[in-house]
């Protein structure tokens, strides 16, 4: 049941990113552990699962580690376990992407879109909503700065929620402009401490906040001109065109003030993809609703390879508390740099599928019936009926729909409930007199209605129903 | 490009599988060692990846380990390794399988039908056909002793293969025949070592199996009741229900000579299939042609835990030399047994994904355009027609047609030849002029041909040609 929910998130996020051109691919699940180490923080770098080498490697490695460290029990467990495993499971489908681009370079043109739904593996504590194992749903667009990348990943944002009938807000911002706003604030050269400061403005209290600014020398004075905390608010709650360029306004006059060129860059990137999703001059199609996107100038995401825009989606549903994000995403100019090939941008997102099903799950969004389930259980009552009924259910299937004919000749109440536990909507009944007649006894296992139907109106009355 | 080649193939099973009420599971990739250890032969233990244990469990063994053997260098790495790795990538689909049935035996209903397409792991060398990262595509149903879910089974390769268009020999035999050729032959308590040297009577000089018989007492006397060899190659050549019965027949006068009741079950068995698939007294409808099937005696698979039906397919085209399996299975009367769950029986088949598409690509079964691919390139002439293209795309898009706006202002030349590179078979020219007239000058890549077309009419095309 489970799997049924969970290939239907796939399918759905799968067939939107090829609607948009986006090519699959899926790299190894082992990656060599020098790919590995040094990308995600030293926290990462202990979270990464590590394969053992194969073979007898660990009676050289031992024995020349007994040799030199004779005696003295002084062990160099990490040169130790170098010795002994020169792979790793794949921490996110990132890296190995970006190993992969440079490593196939040539035969790549760009720009290359491509998507990626793997699972990862992280050697973290197992909690709710956090798994040791688990999928991630990637598209990035690699060999292109123009920002029409980014507003189409939006679009695929908005197209597969609209898809799971979710409400979602899509929050935006640029790292450049969080640049501006440390240049204006005076907090450049403490950069990535104040962005994890900021990024809790919603999640801590202001008081909190402040000390935390305090100590890195935030200038407090010059909150009088660009009410950083204020506008956070205002654009958190209401998305609006309208409020965002005045916002984005406000923003572009204190950057010009204090001279960030950095933050003028990102004041314009935004700008543009704002004139893209606003309205035509003939006021015709808007691309995504205004309402679901908002501007949200502390929005930093922790990750470090980001360089412009920056993406976060939540679910915007009062019927729930879930709060956590369920995408992420954004922009970085030099991903590939670490694996050889420097100043290639690229822009991406990716789907926290777990916590999508999570949620849908809570709201009660999958649909009744997915595709893929038994629409029809054909009651075994014999030899003879057997073979009817394999005969029938051969035409039932080639009709394109999913049919079961119960393998045993078990009891009916048996049969019954597995019908009933595998959710089957309907059950043919096909005896003695059914096969005389050519007809066919159908149950509705929901209503308990009870039928006579011939096989053409089965399938006519099945196709309906998918 | 390979990408979406596979996941035709994977997703063509799935659908098949689905079709027959099979329904998907998953399970994680990560086993306990002890799931693992002692399934798969001393061999298969060897080609476990097996898991570094995280945090730092190093120091504490290797310091045990060296105060144990303090000074004598004696080193049970064995052991050692089981105190460092508690976990293991899987080996196979079906003993995950049957660890997930026990485990949930109380809210599984019975019969249980599943499919499963996973990758699994094995630390062998790489050669080509022997991966050690491939996907394997299994299906099975426990809990039935039925034969028609070996029967249905047959259905779900017969249906496969013919949606692939590949032409194959689907191999059966029942290990309880082997059982009763070995009763006859009066090798029965050499019963592995028989099948092992049966299993190569079609890839072995005949003096060389003769050989191998001696060596295990085999009563060369009775082949003139019972013609072994002879059968073996009848029946490989000519799939015929006709001369399987014959055959089948032989074999039973055989089975009654030496009273092997085994021998007798499992002619039982075979008779009961080639029934069911043999034609109905109305001589209509054939549930797989008989050329399609062959009882093959020899037929073995090494696996242990078979006991009843087994399967194979071959590719069976004169095109390609390729000889090795593409699909096995079988039926298993105790494979929970091991995880204390006693008796229930099982019967599965597993597809050789990595395989079949070898095959396929060397006889280009592929269809020349998959559902996967992006059907049309927008190209990008600058701000404006970016503007405009954008909102005329989304409707392309939502007409289910996978589509693509070049991202960049780049060259004509560049663009064009991205749409070569990516195989999309259409261009849509979009300028001033296009704009104003409200058309579309479009361009056949194939072919080369232009015509200007409406949005409407575009859309009707491209969705004709998919």
């Amino acid at each position: 049941d489970e799997m049924v929910k969970r290939n239907y998130i796939f399918d759905t996020i799968k067939s939107v990113y090829q609607r948009y051109g986006y090519m699959p691919l899926e790299t190894p699940t082992m990656e060599n552990i020098e790919t590995l180490l040094g990308k995600y923080g030293d926290e990462g770098d202990k979270l990464i699962f590590r394969i053992l080498d194969n073979g007898d490697p660990l009676k050289g490695a031992v024995s020349s580690s007994l040799n030199s460290n004779y005696g003295e029990h002084l062990f160099d467990s990490s040169k130790f376990v170098n010795d002994i495993s020169g792979k790793g499971l794949r921490y996110d489908l990132t890296v190995p992407f970006a190993r992969y681009v440079v490593m196939h370079q040539n035969e790549i043109t760009f720009p290359f879109k491509r998507y990626q739904i793997q699972p990862v593996w992280r050697a973290d504590r197992p909690q709710k909503g956090r798994y040791r194992e688990f999928y991630q749903c990637d598209a990035d667009v690699i060999g292109s700065t123009s920002l029409l990348n980014e507003i189409e990943l939006i679009q695929i944002i908005d197209d597969v929620f609209s898809n799971f009938g979710l409400k979602v807000l899509i929050k935006i911002n640029n790292r450049k402009i969080l640049n501006g706003i440390a240049d204006y604030f005076e907090v450049q050269n403490n950069f990535s401490e104040f962005i994890n400061i900021i990024d809790k403005i919603d999640k801590k209290e202001l008081s909190e906040i402040e000390k935390d600014l305090q100590s890195i020398n935030f200038n407090f004075e010059k909150l009088d001109d660009l009410p950083l905390f204020e506008f956070t608010v205002r654009t958190e709650q209401t998305a609006n065109w309208e409020i965002m360029r005045m916002v984005l306004n406000d923003y572009e006059i204190a950057f010009r003030k204090c001279n960030s060129i950095i933050g003028l860059n990102g004041i314009n990137e935004m700008l543009t993809i704002v004139n893209h999703f606003d309205q035509d001059k003939t006021n015709r199609n808007l691309l995504v609703d205004s309402e679901k996107i908002s501007f949200t100038p502390h929005l930093a995401r922790g990750l470090s390879y980001y360089t412009g825009t920056i993406l976060e989606v939540t679910v915007n549903d009062p019927r729930t508390q879930f709060r956590s994000s369920i995408l992420g995403g954004g922009r970085y100019d030099d991903l590939t740099g670490i694996f050889g090939l420097p100043n290639v941008s690229g822009v991406g997102i990716s789907f926290g599928a777990d916590r999508i099903y999570d949620v849908m799950e809570e709201l009660k969004l999958f649909p009744e019936s997915v595709a893929a389930t038994t629409k029809i259980l054909f009651v075994n009552f014999g030899k003879e009926e057997e073979r009817y009924c394999l005969r029938l259910i051969q035409k039932v299937r080639e009709a394109g729909i999913n049919a079961e004919l119960y393998p045993d000749q078990a009891k009916m109440k048996k049969q019954m409930s597995y019908a009933d536990a595998k959710k089957i909507p309907y059950v043919a009944l096909i005896g003695e007199e059914e096969m005389k007649t050519e007809m066919i006894s159908l149950k509705n296992m929901i209503t308990g209605e009870q039928e006579k139907i011939s096989t053409q109106n089965l399938i006519a009355k099945l196709n309906n129903i998918i």
